[in-house]
């Protein structure tokens, strides 16, 4: 089959590799073959392609995929041959303390994609034709029949930048009536907005550069537009809140930069709601945030705990995240994909097998 | 009257100063002046002290007291002559946007015992005879009548301990069933305990070496005793809770490796809740954070805003945190209450002027 591998700075291949198949590993009965409908590339996947993080040989990349069920193995109970299924950006048993407790990416038995699971097996990436997945009855969720096609954007969504973006609502402490400031506006930072709005958000403030951004996140809730960044933007927030900062601050970015833009422009007793991978490790400034009671929350989203959730609404049409992505290629074209959400000539790019 | 001034390094004397009067200044006529009936010595005082906290000149300390009111200026309406009265560790308005959000160590307009307030105006050191109380009718809260004299122990608790204790509980997010580690076994941690418990927490435990604050830990309502630190105490932590840790840790020491023990004793997706003063600037591992899904929440306790929810149950005896005073000395005496903290012979101590 075809699948993607990430050789090092900017350079991403589409290869030939071996078809996978159910293994005889330790939970060999817990696996699922899927043929992938559609994949995508995530901001995360540049760090390795822009050589920020180092890509010491070769190695599948994506974590992103929808798709259709091909085969299972013995222990597979919950999912079926035929299914279309929803997969998070990693692999999960949901019956670990950790995952119920909520906390998927946590999973004592889990694992990512493109990596070593912790059985020692080798886990596909997202970009290729199919993937293994293990513990396919806890990672993967089927949709209720196959879904009409225009809702392929919006299912893949799921798998990780929706999810992600609920997820810095929800760490933040978004509720009825909160005023929420959503720093970055990439495809999470979008998906924020979103969720602020589907949790009640009174106002929601998109720090935005990009007409073309700002426009989706008008479309998803957003009431308010800055441009302003550092000290001016966290002048304008401030203003526009009591003089103090809003009460939510969703920070999807993941820099020194934007985890500071974050904070600062967080009321006192606020929350800053955080899912941006921290690259570089942002320094998180111990005594102001004492000072001023500025509570920090999230981490890795724990998508799959979300998608019992989220999957109704954009199956009904209530929620479409699907617009973020502004670009479609073949898989054959993935790296042209890559090239183009690095030169941010598009903001997300689904990928057709 | 006689106050207390810190001169340096373990050099604490009770001197004559001026007595307070009703300023003439912006807020002249919201001042209260109160007799003060208890204070106390504050762990975070040791500090300055122990010359952690440089003493650049001698200055006015202590921060927790209560009292009767003597005087009150033209535009105080709440408080009356003779009430007795609870005063935070700090100075507020209670009508401000931070004050309403529960957050009043923010206060726009509030300031600190023994340093200028926003006005510019000196306000007393809690140490003393008498304090003059800016803002009084936000900052003082009074009692109904005048209250048994056996209850100025935990009254006074409420200035500061007791509420600040509560507030890493209420931090941590401390709810029914939940499991809590609490780090520090000072009077802060100890009420910290008797927080936890009375939020509904179904297990505590007490990382204490010290077997007088274990008694009162055990009272105040801590299930377990650990006396482990480091990996040690980590360990013993995970294997308590089903191997991954507890879901709130009350960090109530404020030093680097208390910081440290707290993050690693909490469960993925679990949180820290810190009140202990940052010495030195704790590091956040936001890397590690942001791996486990661990949050960080809390900071200076307002505690002003919690004395209304608390206070009942301390006047019909329900919870009786005046057990962590395990001193009580006569203000001459200050010298001597701040070396038996220092020197851990006591607890915290009790003054009376």
């Amino acid at each position: 089959m075809l699948a993607t591998v990430i050789y090092g700075e900017r350079d991403v291949r589409i290869e030939e590799v071996s078809d996978p198949i159910l293994t005889a590993g330790t939970n060999s009965g817990g696996d699922a073959i899927v043929r992938v409908v559609a994949a995508c590339v995530c901001g995360s996947d540049l760090w390795s392609y822009r050589g920020v993080a180092e890509v010491a040989e070769p190695k599948r990349i994506g974590h992103e995929f929808i798709g259709i069920v091909e085969a299972v193995g013995s222990d597979v109970s919950k999912i079926k041959v035929g299914d279309f299924v929803i997969a998070p950006f990693y692999v999960c048993d949901m019956t670990c303390a950790n995952c119920l407790n909520g906390v998927s990416t946590s999973c004592l038995h889990g694992g990512w994609w493109g990596a070593d699971d912790r059985n020692g097996d080798f886990a596909d990436g997202a970009q290729g034709e199919r993937v293994r997945v293990p513990h396919a009855d806890g990672t993967l969720v089927a949709t209720p029949g196959q879904p009409d096609p225009s809702l392929i954007p919006s299912l893949l969504t799921l798998a990780d930048v929706m999810g992600t973006g609920h997820h810095a609502a929800v760490s933040a402490g978004v509720t009825t009536g909160s005023t929420v400031v959503v720093v970055g506006d990439g495809a999470v930072g979008l998906c924020g907005i979103l969720a602020a709005k589907r949790l009640g958000a009174s106002r929601i403030v998109a720090m935005s550069r990009h007409s073309d951004r700002q426009a989706i996140a008008l479309q998803f809730g957003a009431t308010d537009i800055v441009e302003e960044r550092g000290d001016a933007g966290v002048e304008r927030i401030k203003e526009m809140f009591d003089g103090i900062g809003a009460d939510c601050v969703l920070e999807c970015v993941g820099t020194e930069e934007s985890m500071d833009q974050a904070i600062r422009s967080t009321r006192p007793g606020g929350t800053v709601g955080y899912v941006g991978v921290p690259n570089g490790g942002p320094v998180l400034p111990i005594r102001d945030l004492f000072g001023s009671n500025v509570g920090v929350n999230g981490g890795v989203a724990p998508v799959r705990n979300y998608i019992e959730e989220l999957l109704p609404e954009v199956l009904s049409g209530a929620i479409n995240p699907g617009l973020v992505f502004d670009l479609e290629l073949p898989l054959a074209e993935v790296a042209e994909a890559y090239a183009a959400m690095d030169e941010r000539r598009a903001t997300k790019v689904l990928l057709r097998p």
